[in-house]
């Protein structure tokens, strides 16, 4: 009887995988969008007392989750401009993976990356408001760029500055398109097109406003790569 | 009677409006997709006759069109790569328009820019290959840009290059978006989106590969503008 | 180190890129959307501080942060109709550039480019109301049309009025699509296709509702054309 | 036993309605498009045999099938420019549909247009090559539109004619887009969405090149109006 | 100066245009969308006082619209369904055009359609809940289908309703996709293509939820159309 | 090492699944698109051979491929409507399937159902030409519609169909969609979003064309129910 | 007069189809979207004085109108999680029908199939939380999804469940995508596209998030299967 | 003067970039479509010339232009499934690059995807036909994928293979939508959206059909990972 499956936490409301580390080495997460606030504080209690010695992650936290959760479990670390709380010790960073963004309205995506990568065990460096038409601070972050393991790369709009970027340097890069636009923007399609389109060699992408999934992607290579 | 109206030249299957210099300045164009190699001919010759001090352009000619205009007029000038013709002295050029490109494949709808802003009387300065992704060769042309009385940037994949240069100079800008891409390029619509919600100010674009359309608004700017 | 460009003004939550004027002969912009109205204000004070003389401009403003904008910078002015506010002298106006609108719905994009056109340093003529299904009223007006440096051509539903002016005069244009509409208008997007595909030569096209973007680029060739 | 239906001629390939006349008034009419040209002659000739003293009509042959045709039923009228053949007399015509046409591309959707109203029964009148980049020609129609019982306006590229007419006169009116254009026309879809979101009142809307359908539209409206 | 065009009302935020009768034969219509209540009350009035004689229509007027308007203007007829008003006394209907609904949640666009034939001077025959799914019902109507002088059907979802009644006669038809849906409809926009691809011959169709345009177009149909 | 899995048989340019049957019961199924003829011969041949008792099928070959086909396997039954082979001996069927088509055209994908279905082992009942645009037929098959254990409902345009046969019975339905049509059908879009829309409760959907899918779940669904 | 046709019961405000059971053998359904709560009550009420033996059910129920439904009608049964309600004796359940969800936000979707599968007539199997990312916890409930009739697999985001459920079993089934997601989900139409293209054959699809449909779908099979 | 630029080979039709090495760590690559035979082999010659040392790459090569080169080129080695060449001694492989295709028709995007992969200098494991309808195959694998430093996915029609290879294994991950399918395939954009939608955390993802980028960013994150 799956019932009883070690691998499987049954909150009644949700049969949680508390498995996933065993099988890929990541932490637990809890992906908030849908579930309500108290949903949210069992499902974080459960997977910390399974694991109290390694942190969880819940993302996509409506302000009304973020209080409940601030208030229910005060160990818990609060994110607001990402939307997403911590509970558990962050692992030791391995590596090194900026997370780049091009304007002031992707700080959410990016900070949902930034606290993803961290959990899951990799360093972040934060580079902010380097769109592409204002060359000058990309290119007087050059160094930082080159000395990564794998990089983050946001912006919405007309998402170019993967392509940009991929052109100074060849280190793994995730793109991240978001949804900050209007009009012909479609809700971040336009960005998502552009990326997925990258004259640039090697640039894989994620879905809109996904940094949780680049910040998955970027820390599992940051952790496998050889120090510098 | 319209028939009788001096504006129009009743060709049988066209009735060629022979008024539009009168009106708007601009020399006559023939529209070749569509149209059978005699048809493009008669309209050319037809044009030329009304106007023989000043070029007659036809676009969008198929190789066979472009051979046969070649033979049936001798004096029109062939631009393979514009796939368009011209007949009639060009005008002299006023201001300058470059006509700057991404990459290789770019080069039809490049030329056919070009040779529009020739042919509606302004000059024209050919940048090509300076695609996003090797920001040098571009940086080494900003003299160039900065130059200008409008630009011409044509681009297909990402997208992306109008942004970059509208970050470098004020010079007015038209985007072409191309066709040049696969699969998520949607032909030519991801770039189009991405020049849409540049997010460099004052970029205007125009339709996938109509390097016309951009060379006739590019040349009435630089007719018009103040010498330098 | 970046943190002490010159260029840049760091606000702590933005950093501000205050050397556009010195690139491209443009004022600052604020960009509002997805800004709370303390951060505009922030912003607003800190590129006035830096150039008292020009005047600095705010977009898309929801109605709080004009509220606020308006008590905390009692020397902005408001406008309403736009959503926009701007601090500082308005620069003497250079040429001319009709900002021509189908519809009384269309009345917030074609402020935001007048203002636009304004603040960027040239003259508006404002020419509202002239839908293609009342053409004596467009009619009426071809003297004006006619004596532009560059006009601004504002529609929304099916985006018709570019055409229909660009048949009437050779003066540059730049098309506005808007949102106004429903069903299979999708947003805008009716109208965007439109303008694409417009059968008058040289129209070019910015974003859904841009008149920013518009009013950026027909400022600019106002701005460098020959006095009439 | 249906197979006996006196309403349907069993070609073995097909099951043919042959009862349409008594219930709509139309004629027969065969779409010809992924028929082989010997089941058009097939169809043509049963439905012939059945109503000898009306035209059936056949539309959408490729040019194989309108050779096919042509040889196989001597009678028959070819309509090249429309790609359709009429087989039987004409009716005599009530009412007037001038069939306006913006570009000489629409010309075949045009054409079939016209054929699809003298086969329904009403009077064709062909205005071609009034697009709204040159009002001059449309308004020296004006008389021909306002005598009219129902309009068909044909135009590809931007779709904006049936706004322009619309805006002329009051008659009721069918548009139908066309596939001319290229790029971000889609095949059509440009046109067609402008068409659905005319702002002249009572434009009404047919698929993409389907001049069939708006001619049975108009031609039905043309013969039930009161004779002027 | 077009200020003083007789055929122009200024009411300072809206030039209206009153001349449409005289040129089209229809009253005048406010579109409600995006205006203020106290906006469509003063071109409720204005409009009125040039013509008293005869309806004015208001269209899309949201609840509090319709509020003010009942109370500023007492003699204005308010339909709630249809979320319509109008001013004046309604003209003698002239031949019959039935509005046939699909479902219940089809009723709003219908009494558009319904109220807005009526204004324009035609009989109406409403018939509600003729789905495909239950045929019986709709081939109990057949002969008020038939007696018609101009179909309007109205349907969401599949939007099959059309080719059905287009199958059962011949009488001119206008199709009125509705919003109603979810999922896969796409907004209408399933309703929209199906009828668009309608295999009844003649069908004709109008935006998403245009209950307007389609009484428009009927109307004018019915007012024209040989009495019966 | 699943090289010598023996429910894989290994053919070098593939590793065929031989052993489906097991898992679900059904047939051997080559998808021919995208293979070679010679190919598909091999295949055919060595699923044959691992089970001679039962027929395999080959769907969506090219001519050239079914003309290779049947030289190469003499005893394979050809069916040049359905694009399909068949070797080995068709099951004993049980239960009934109509396959209902719209029109003519829908004929190809009809034909794939109605193979499929009779390989899958269940009976098949053609009934063609039932648009519904012409009721009287449908409304003459309503008994072995009744009579059935599954339908399915191919048509393409507005794909009305499986709306109206699913108000006159409740037998289980599978609706398939066609790319017959033009212009706003998007290549059978249209099609499918009518039927995904359906009024008419429980109908299911397959993908465009896809008889073959259709022909499965309805040969299933028949095999099980309890004999009438 | 179909007014008295008893087939029919006049509400006023709807004319409800009473008849469907003796057409199709299932209950009575209402479909609350866009009805208001007096309206669902009184609908309920006059298809259960009707009908009193057999159960009626009301989907898409909003939060007020559930309250309402369960104030006025004390015997029906209410389910939060599908939003729906019940009132009358629920059917002998026939055969089995398993509704499996890949996610706990797939729970409203899911329950709508369930209870519908249950009104009627056929047994239901919930098996939640099976999502691809976890294959152990699918192929633990393997013997469960043998043992079923048919089979309704609900999945959002990529929608790739049926495409493994099909893998592992011949047993039909119906999947149903849910707007599950963000970003490139558009809302669902990711997963339909997906399970559309499923490569297990036989996967049929309903409209996104209609569980209901899937449900009637599969207990019209299950309750004519063979019993195991 | 650029046209000195060390950086770049003019071959006169083009500038090539042959500092890419420098910047990224990348071998040279020529993107094939597009361009003639003759330019690819003079391209390949340049750039061979420079770095004979090392491979090139050329991709999406035409037939006619695989035989060409093979022809001008005798040392090229020609892989005629990817329709690539390669030209100079391939690098010594660093760490492990499975790469993952779901189906047959699949073969070219993956051989593509693996021969980048090995010119970029990481190990090659080819894992072919493990669709996921068939898991068996898919499991018997497993112990490679947890082996590999970077996965290669590739997949058409429902694009489901990520999902679950991404639920088996947390090593980094690319998927690659493939253009195979046909109707709702959109020509792989429903595999692209399923990808970018995947619920498998960590999975990025390419253009359709881009083996080629998804090489780059799989070589490069397994040349730096600390070898097992």
């Amino acid at each position: 009887m799956d019932q009883q499956d070690p691998r499987i936490a049954d909150l009644g409301f949700a049969r949680v995988d508390i498995d996933r580390a065993a099988r890929t080495g990541d932490p637990e997460v809890v992906y908030g969008a849908g579930k309500t606030p108290d949903q949210v504080v069992a499902i974080l209690r459960a997977l910390h007392e399974r694991h109290p010695e390694r942190a969880v992650l819940a993302t996509r936290l409506a302000p009304e989750a973020l209080d409940v959760v601030s208030r229910a479990l005060p160990d818990a670390a609060i994110d607001l401009v990402a939307r997403a709380v911590t509970l558990g010790p962050l692992p030791t960073p391995t590596g090194t993976v900026p997370v780049v963004a091009a304007g002031t309205s992707d700080a959410p995506v990016a900070a949902e990356a930034a606290l993803t990568v961290a959990v899951h065990g990799a360093g972040v460096d934060r580079i902010d408001d380097v769109g592409v038409a204002g060359l000058h601070r990309l290119l007087g972050v050059r160094d930082r760029l080159e000395a990564a393991d794998c990089l983050v790369v946001v912006a919405g709009m007309e998402g170019a500055l993967p392509s940009v970027v991929g052109g100074l340097t060849g280190v793994p890069m995730v793109a991240v398109p978001t949804s900050v636009g209007y009009g012909a923007s479609l809700g971040g399609v336009a960005a998502l097109l552009a990326m997925l389109n990258s004259c640039a060699p090697g640039v894989t992408v994620v879905n809109i406003d996904n940094g949780y999934g680049a910040g998955v992607h970027a820390a599992r290579v940051a952790r496998q790569s050889v120090p510098r």
